[in-house]
């Protein structure tokens, strides 16, 4: 938690559950980002957290944004990004939202399949377009299934028939899966790609980018390798499959530049044994995985908790939200421990909640508002 | 899909993706259950789909409500439904919300554990509390876990307990979890308070009230018993178990109450096989996990679907949602088999979505709005 979010919270006590986001940190993450790979351009993946106040900040540092909706596409370029700035990163879009940002400028668009490559071709003509390959997901914490990307194969067929249908094929992009604490999985990666381009080249088809896609991670409850590692790694990989010819290189990051940077402030609803002997006491937060916490599912994402009482001795706990759902568990698996003097009423910090939090938040399950948030 | 539905779909052609619920077939499922149970009063469980033309058409039958917040009990104060007549039934409660449920009048409230209790008799005094049992939830397609309730010795000791605080013991509740498709799970729960009962009234405490929680379900692609059934089972345990001192019944249905008067209409945003010679086509809807089809994690509800191609030869497919998220995949292991002709732009119609689906939808995951909704 920065000094700046701590502040805040003791100082104005706001309503709970709330998201307090250090903005001041998200442009730490970006340059720390920017350091590690200083030949890449960072597109921020918007779909991570898209409250203006981030967006605005980013625009000021001259970011590029991933957008993975029309709607995103917009919400960028009403906070001053110009569309050459932005890449409509989603595989699977609808006709009238490539329509609607081709209109808007948008000339960077990702497929992974011959329909939406057809679809880009008639509605945003002339578009430089790359390919998604799926690659090794395995080392993530939140990884990305079989939902998108496409083989080497049928991506070389794919960037050769863009050029047929008159768009510009630009080049390649991959995702080792989000929270991934493997650099490796990159530099395979990397490999694969290299591969790829060689081939499309004897094809006579030189693609001019590589994007890394995103999944840097970020320190939850234990230590992850730094952005610095990460950046070793990837660097060494790019020279070593393209020598002096290195691509131009794109990255997605988006946990990794604001997920630091939040803190959920949630309060203890009930705090209780249930009557049972064994077993762990259940602390009841007011806010659960339809609350914002979605990433919680399978326990995938364990984030870090604070309470006013640390210090004090700790038994086991299960974690839960508060609605009647009886899926909104947060932790019962994994092994969390809080202070055995717990109760209803006390705060609890849920830390690095800055990315794919507001977003998940429901509309109103079973009434409760959405999560209210404060950019400071 | 009821007729008035097939009918506001074909002549509004409504965008995409939009909830649409049939408010005449809420009303005929209400009176489907107070036939098969006539002695229970029925608690429609305002989670499952707090839209207030379903709640002021049930206000207008007389029904009950089953709230689990405090803006839930508002929401159906604001439909008109009486103070008497809405039960909290949530085991999970801030002191603030039992604190503006009393005050608006709510007298009746579940508890499961010894620090819920005292903040009923607290900011509730007087009220009439009762216990939830934790029972098997075996047969369940939306099981509710470990999270609430609490063993029967624990429930004797707190129902005890809640008469030295000046509450009213009143009764037992359990939840046999959602979609219950086995009717032996309700007689093994009737026959674990019976006993419970019987030892209270030993104790000099009698208890006025059983309430059989919700679960009774719907049929998606398989056909379920009937709710006819269901009350045939019930009513003959509750007589082995009570004999002619029959408690009162309570009810908490919600997914049967609503579930089948609802329809999603969504549009195919992609479908392609995305270069795999093996494996399904993949069929992308502009409606996921994250749009509101929640309860399809792990597949555990299963939709059946409507396209206007069926009749047409069909394969097997694998259905995902709309966002860059790898988790918002609807149908991957489960048997699905859609028209080969589906393309981008088709409509597809999800039926028997109207319980928890409108709630769950995120507020903007991937820029995308939430559902609307339209009560016809």
């Amino acid at each position: 938690m920065t000094l700046k979010i701590a502040q805040f919270l003791s100082e104005k006590q706001p309503a709970t559950p709330c998201l307090v986001v250090d903005v001041d940190n998200v442009e730490e993450h970006y340059h720390s980002m920017q350091a590690a790979l200083p030949s890449a351009r960072i597109y921020y993946a918007v779909k991570a957290n898209p409250a203006r106040p981030v967006l605005d900040r980013l625009v000021f540092l001259g970011a590029c944004f991933d957008a993975a909706s029309w709607e995103e596409v917009d919400l960028c370029l009403s906070a001053g990004a110009r569309p050459e700035n932005i890449s409509f990163g989603n595989t699977v879009k609808k006709a009238s939202a490539i329509k609607a940002a081709y209109e808007a400028g948008i000339r960077l668009f990702v497929f992974d399949c011959i329909e939406e490559l057809e679809k880009l071709a008639r509605f945003a003509p002339g578009a430089r377009v790359y390919c998604r390959l799926l690659v090794n997901n395995h080392g993530a914490e939140w990884p990305l299934s079989r939902k998108f990307g496409t083989t080497t194969e049928s991506a070389r067929e794919l960037l050769l028939h863009a050029r047929k249908l008159g768009l510009d094929p630009y080049g390649v992009s991959f995702h080792v899966g989000s929270q991934q604490i493997c650099a490796d999985a990159y530099e395979a990666a990397i490999v694969q790609v290299g591969t790829l381009l060689a081939d499309l080249a004897a094809d006579g088809l030189r693609l001019r980018m590589v994007n890394l896609g995103g999944g840097f991670p970020i320190r939850y409850r234990d230590d992850v390798p730094s952005i610095a590692h990460f950046g070793q790694v990837i660097q060494r990989a790019m020279k070593t499959n393209f020598g002096e010819a290195l691509p131009e290189i794109l990255v997605e990051p988006g946990r990794f530049i604001v997920g630091a940077a939040g803190v959920v402030c949630s309060e203890v609803v009930l705090a209780s044994r249930r009557g049972y002997v064994d077993g762990p006491r259940w602390i009841y937060l007011d806010i659960g995985r339809f609350g914002g916490l979605a990433e919680t599912e399978g326990e995938s994402i364990r984030y870090a908790l604070r309470t006013e009482r640390d210090g004090e001795e700790t038994e086991r706990v299960a974690l839960a939200g508060p609605t009647c759902d009886g899926a909104d568990i947060l932790y019962e698996k994994s092994y969390y421990a809080l202070p055995v003097t717990l109760e209803a009423g006390d705060r609890v910090q849920i830390l690095g909640t800055g990315a794919y939090v507001s977003t998940y938040c429901s509309t109103r399950f079973n009434g409760f508002a959405p999560l209210s948030e404060h950019y400071i």
